[in-house]
């Protein structure tokens, strides 16, 4: 690795560099490799079960439990230690986030010290694999619909757990399919006729040799497109019992007299709070996105760079693919929004470490934020990996389609990203709500025309949500050349003035379009659903400019200079070719003239050019081990012997 | 099925309708069908190859064939059936392209009598299983280079085959790892010391029992992405001698005597006439993907009209996912492409069929034109089918993801469409380049320079290629109204302008700007390298103005009224979703005002709203058998008995 590539990791490390280094050499990437044969489905989650279990023994899952519930209360270790598994073999990463992150984290959030004493050790030894049974076959974004039901039986002093419907029946479940032996079931809670809403209950539903226990349907979803090592399944109950001791009442809990209490009154706030505490589960899983996006990106790249074709004209030797414009406009606008990405989750992980440290003590704006900050991020990430792996497989051609060159697993892996964990259009609306209200968890209780109202008074105020580069990104953009200035497009601060100005634009256009829902005889669905592409607009806009503001904190915290110059560099592309992408928006609003909008462009290609000498510096960069990396992508032993091969 | 869906199937089911209900009938879905069960990859080929076998008996095969060699002569119909089977098992589509279309196609047009009279009958009846051996692991895109040598050898007046450096080996050939018993051979061919260019030799690969002949190493490329029912292999040739008569000697042969001797002096333009008989599988490719588009999109819309999720503000109901408008933005515009890209692809048939029939009467512009618009609309309709059937995958969830939903396996062996049969950037600037010199078999033998200034000076004439449509466009052209007017949005006219002057101006600049090579001191590469942006957007918008008055001809040509009507909505959708796609080029060059540009989107939202009632009309149109349909994301039983399955 070169000096400038080991400066460049060091900056785009972050915080928990040391867990990464540790990830590089401890986690044996030749054990925790992509499997090199074709295993059948059987196979795959025989293999991802038994690598769950060494994982266990590293002690690594301690470090996400707090300290007083035994663990290392190193939240954002635990997330870094889980975003690198995203290198390796991202079956493994997700089977592992849903036994230790969405069960276990259940376990610990949800419940209370008879759960903690009860069951984590088993979890974090996996002696006990876990399911986290929310998603139902009729109910994946609207989960304060779910159908499930838990009843109270005063006569037994028990939850009985039910599937009334086809459409109740939990679905897409990780763990359910083979290796499960208890589900966090989250059910619609009943007592004396009454619902409270959406509760978590833990429900064993194997036996030990593995055998559903009596009422529990237990379905296979077999096949998907990728992820074929973790075995989702389908989980129905058919008036299934369990103590009502495994109510998991942090929020909500029923006594032993049958009566129900919760410390959180309005039961939408309780149910969102109480989602809340998983939002580690959206960083997590835009953390892995990105390390799928950086695998493909060093794989493509790297090909590109020794692979040629076609001759110049006048000239013998062929041309570098990485030497084609056409090609430098897939690869490398795409690896510059890697790096901004990069710099993004590092400050999402920071932010959420902190706040799960605060515990009970947190600023409740801070754990608001933090959850927009998930939504969002998480959907730009994934929908980041999903075009860029695509166009990764494109640029390595027929090569990039074979098996063993990782590619297609990684497309397919990382597929599902988009849609589970929050699907991205149903989590950019939240976010751009939330902007609008910033008060998300009052939606339930407030009357739709007065929450517009409400929103719509509360923009000003609100729209430009605290980056960690606030105080920088404001004098740069008071110094900032102006509109016509020939200077403009190469310098910082004009950059993010436009993309507040498209974020402040977008965002104040929309409260004003949802306040026509107050009008009288007003159908405020409609004015909603005709303004739903609005709001997309809105939340993406505001995530571009938070990437962009991560991005200026990290050049600001580097202190290489050569690695720092070149950040530099990589953060106009990123900034410029997402203006470039959005120019119909800017022209068509007359924030930026015709000749400025080609000059984004021609700017645009100039950085590919400066930057394709250093593409290999910053893939390098990322520090991707060589057993994660090795396929025919790259170089290979040249020579007549290796013919036969 | 509507009185409306068979009005409107019968006006996209084109010229050969009848082969497609013949498909629809007779190629009996059950038997054909993607397989239900996991197969491992021998399973999933060995499958294949039997249904290759039936298919061989069911005589389609011959209609691809000129009667004068034994077949029917409707090579319409042959394209057609082909690309039905994109409906049912994509494996088994490009498996039988392969075979019949390549390999057959190579015999058939490079080759002369004996080889007609010694092998068609055996590979029409698929006993003689072939492959079509032309990429090789160092030259996909850059056939003309590629490194396997084909030498005259007097002595025993036999040619030997090699594969000279591992870059040579031929990689990814379908048919090579299992079923292939001959392969046709690109090499160069030698006599005498001389090369002449890339030629064809029909090669023996293996033995009756499948073992691999002397002199011959067969590798596998393993598992892929997708088409696992595609053996796909590598070959290397050791010195392999085969009679100088295996020779497919129609565009260049050796005499007894060891002279060689072609009807096409110029090495290049004989390349390339070579490749021009193969125009057929990128035909076959674009169709393929249009039938894998058109399966994903009726699953998805039907999906969208019976799932719900979220009850509106005061509502009970939860809202149907097709009447969200962010739903109908992701499917609607799509759906719309591709009715529009189905009559391109109509006419393309047709147009290839009349140039087949000709056989060597047609008019060298027609060929030329036909390999054009082939490799323009291959381009346009596989990119069409990656994007489309992504966003159907996503918006399915996570019902989407599995694989007995048929989405994910559609995504996967779709993928390699826009890479294979020529390179998706490669195809789009070959077609750019064939607008500005309107002579492609020229470039080999032009000064560069030359070719530049020639292609400068013939732009203005050659731009506006002819389509079925050109007489109607024109007149509504002519009576648009003006840029400022209200209604301009929804004339045809007025759309069709804006295409044409897309198309137009980019070409024009794109001609200026290659002048700049012609320029003193010039780095010609430079130059071209620099507008490999410009080549591929203007060849993007040729093939979206081909595409729009391929629509504006199907709907001259539809008699029903309600039908017609129903399309004007279709293409006015597809015209204007295009338009705002490219919104940021109108604005910058000035061919829209920014009040216009918001009036295109609001128009393309009400056409979403004015088509959302029909879509299920309009996707059962496509009359796509329920057998090649039919998964848990069509409406299923509901009821409390069907939650235990």
């Amino acid at each position: 690795m070169s000096t400038l590539s080991t400066a460049l990791q060091t900056a785009i490390d972050g915080r928990w560099a040391h867990i990464r280094e540790e990830a590089r050499s401890e986690l044996e990437p030749a054990r925790f490799a992509p499997p090199a044969a074709e295993l059948t489905l059987e196979e795959y989650r025989a293999r991802v079960a038994a690598q769950l279990q060494l994982l266990a023994q590293t002690g690594h899952p301690a470090r996400g439990l707090s300290k007083d519930l035994g663990g290392q209360g190193d939240y954002g270790a635990s997330v870094t230690a889980f975003e690198m598994l995203g290198h390796a073999d991202l079956s493994l990463m997700v089977k592992a986030g849903v036994h230790w992150g969405l069960f276990g984290g259940a376990v610990a959030s949800l419940g209370t010290k008879r759960h903690h004493t009860a069951y984590l050790p088993a979890i974090l030894s996996a002696e006990l694999p876990g399911c986290f049974a929310m998603t139902e076959t009729g109910h994946g974004s609207d989960v304060q619909s779910l159908g499930t039901t838990a009843t109270y039986d005063p006569d037994t002093d028990e939850l009985v757990v039910d599937t009334p419907t086809p459409a109740a029946r939990k679905d897409y479940i990780g763990g359910a399919a083979r290796d499960g032996r208890m589900a966090a079931v989250f059910a619609q809670l009943v007592t004396g006729g009454e619902s409270h809403g959406v509760h978590c209950v833990l429900v064993p539903i194997r036996d030990e040799d593995g055998e559903p226990l009596p009422g529990v349907t237990i379905g296979d979803c077999g096949a998907k497109a990728g992820l074929a090592g973790v075995d989702n399944g389908r989980l129905s109950f058919d008036d299934v019992r369990v103590p009502r001791t495994n109510l998991l009442n942090q929020y909500g809990d029923i006594d032993e007299h049958g009566v129900y209490t919760s410390p959180i009154e309005n039961p939408t706030k309780r149910f969102f709070t109480m989602l809340g505490t998983l939002v580690r589960g959206r960083v997590s899983v835009a953390g892995g996105a990105g390390a799928a996006t950086r695998t493909a990106l060093t794989l493509a790249i790297t090909y590109a760079g020794h692979r040629r074709q076609f001759a110049p004209p006048g000239g013998a030797e062929e041309v570098l693919l990485l030497d084609y414009r056409a090609h430098q406009r897939k690869l490398l606008p795409a690896l510059a929004t890697s790096y901004a990405l990069m710099f993004a989750q590092n400050d999402l992980v920071s932010r959420m470490h902190d706040v799960a440290c605060a515990g009970g003590a947190a600023d409740p704006r801070d754990q608001r934020e933090l959850e927009a900050r998930a939504a969002g991020i998480k959907a730009v990430a994934t929908a980041h990996a999903t075009a860029t792996i695509q166009t990764c497989r494109e640029a390595c051609g027929g090569a990039g389609y074979l098996t063993v060159n990782r590619l297609p697993q990684l497309k397919a892996d990382t597929d599902v990203f988009t849609t589970f964990e929050g699907d991205n259009t149903v989590l950019l609306q939240l976010v751009a709500k939330g902007l609008l209200t910033d008060y998300r968890d009052t939606f339930g209780d407030m009357d739709t025309l007065e929450m517009v109202r409400f929103g719509a008074r509360q923009v000003a105020g609100s729209v430009i949500e605290r980056t960690a580069a606030r105080g920088l990104v404001e004098r740069l953009v008071a110094a900032a050349p102006g509109r016509d200035a020939e200077e403009a497009v190469a310098d910082r601060g004009w950059q993010c003035a436009l993309f507040e100005d498209r974020e402040r634009h977008l965002l104040e256009t929309l409260a004003r379009r949802l306040r026509r829902a107050t009008a009288p005889g007003a159908n405020a669905f409609a004015v909603f659903n005709e303004a739903q592409d609005h709001l997309v607009a809105a939340a993406r806009a505001h995530v571009d400019r938070v990437v962009l503001e991560a991005f200026v904190a990290g050049i600001d915290a580097c202190e290489d200079l050569a690695a720092k110059a070149l950040l530099e560099k990589v953060c106009d592309l990123y900034a410029l070719s997402t203006i470039e992408a959005h120019k119909g928006w800017y022209l068509e609003h007359t924030r930026i003239t015709p000749a400025r909008s080609k000059q984004v462009t021609a700017t645009v290609n100039a950085l590919c050019a400066e930057l394709r000498p250093h593409a290999q510096d910053l893939v390098d960069a990322f520090g991707i081990p060589v057993e994660w990396l090795g396929t025919e992508l790259l170089p290979q032993p040249q020579g007549r012997d290796a013919a036969a091969g």
